[in-house]
């Protein structure tokens, strides 16, 4: 069998479609014109490349854009009083700084005073807390981008056993907190767990985030699971080029698993269009609308 | 073989010996006597026998104790006024809300309304998410009390594999939390979860809270295993008595377990002296002193 691979890219243009979408109807029914503002400080080359393709989004969702770049030096106080600006000015629904931040700024600080309603990354406390206690909140796009593509194989997860590898703020943690929500019976494994190869052959859905290169191999997979990979991991390739690769041993996994994300191309393709999901539900929230359907 | 029975009342007296320790040091040494405010809204007979026993426990702990009691009908404005007042308070380090409250309040607002650093219950958003984020945080006392009356049985928890059943914000879900930080691998199941049996059979470590009288059987239990039953459930017994259950049955759990804990005289022994813990926590993390040895 050769598994059915989960086109990352097609869900994410899809989904980017439905907010458009619903962006083109709560303004023509609510005159309510959805904006994120996504903060940069500094100039890391990295961190320019993502804002530029969420503004680009943004702005191809129909949703006003908002970006304010900072010098790597910005006194925290003064990254405070614009996160201060942002949380009042009724056209931002969504506030994005963009990590890493500079070792001046303390990154735990910047994130508590964005008002939570905004906070469309889900990494304030009090969205992690709603999570973690099962309210509606804000949660982590990339973990969001998770549970999308696994509806695209299983139009429920009740009852389905998940694992989850890798136990990060991130994406681990809220992972399985979502996968809850979905009724799954999910078992969270980290670098401290013992006989690992055992446990994910156990799962009917695989999600690997921990970072290490082709960690998990063929034989881990019990056959016909869906294997979710949420690696990026660059590896030095032929003449000096380098290659993308993720935590799971894709060509071993592919001969196994039942469906199975790409790297490139699978769950990298999902966080800012799980992005702009957020940004949508945010202005919806903050103006008493009823949830949108994306 | 017959399972070592955790004696949870003889366990929660020691800790509360290391608290009222912690308290003759803390006040010896930078006189500072933590202090724990109960408030009880109304006159539930049961609340009221929780609250006098931890007003007693707080006393012999050395501790501060405060009690307010309103009426059942005390506007939801009124009560905020007192709890903004507790927060203010620099005697006050803790601070209980006795649940459930009388359906006029809205809890969630009560709940949202008690400083962080002073919501010795853990039930605030800002602590779950700590928590959930892997950060120190205040926790809720019985998920707290759980580890510790495992932590008798196994110096370490590291890679062992523990399944929690039942996923409320009370106690499933914080002790999911609570064991990742001690490196076991969890698993939480729940009334959507399939075989259930066979998924407990694979646990070192079993906790049951899902309120089902006798639930998990003698044969779901893998042989050598801790058991920690959080369920007290109160059924009917001979000549019009109750007695109380938990969600294990005990008798047969007794006999295929390493060490298991009895209802009454586990779990629920714990959850008071777990309060006292919190509030010697925050009194200490509130004026900048280290972590108590408790």
């Amino acid at each position: 069998m050769t598994a059915r691979i989960i086109d990352g890219k097609l869900i994410a243009s899809e989904l980017r479609a439905r907010v458009a979408a619903e962006v083109v109807r709560v303004k023509r029914e609510n005159g309510l014109t959805p904006g994120l503002a996504v903060v940069l400080v500094g100039s890391d080359p990295a961190s320019q490349v993502y804002v530029r393709s969420k503004h680009k989004q943004t702005q191809e969702a129909g949703m006003a854009s908002f970006e304010h770049v900072l010098p790597a030096d910005v006194a925290q106080d003064d990254l405070l009083a614009l996160i201060a600006k942002l949380n009042r000015d009724p056209a931002v629904h969504g506030i994005l700084v963009q990590l890493p931040l500079p070792k001046s700024l303390h990154t735990e600080t910047i994130i508590n005073a964005i008002d939570p309603a905004k906070d469309v990354d889900g990494l304030h406390p009090s969205n992690a807390g709603r999570l973690a206690g099962g309210f509606a909140a804000l949660s982590p796009c990339t973990p969001l981008g998770c549970i999308i593509l696994t509806k695209s194989v299983h139009a429920s997860l009740a009852g389905l056993n998940a694992i989850v590898i890798g136990r990060s703020n991130l994406v681990g943690r809220p992972l399985v907190q979502l996968l809850l929500n979905e009724n799954a019976t999910v078992t969270i494994a980290h670098s401290r767990s013992r006989d690992l190869p055992k446990l994910c052959a156990r799962a009917d859905l695989v999600y690997a985030a921990v970072g290490k290169p082709e960690m998990v191999r063929g034989d881990w997979i019990k056959p016909g699971a869906t294997v979710i990979d949420v690696g990026i991991n660059r590896l030095p390739a032929l003449e000096g080029k380098t290659r993308l690769v993720g935590d799971v041993a894709f060509a071993e996994a592919l001969a196994v698993a039942g469906a199975i994300t790409p790297v490139p191309g699978g769950v990298g393709q999902m966080t800012v269009a799980c992005l702009l999901v957020n940004t949508l539900r945010a202005a919806c929230a903050i103006h008493g609308l009823p949830a949108p359907a994306v």
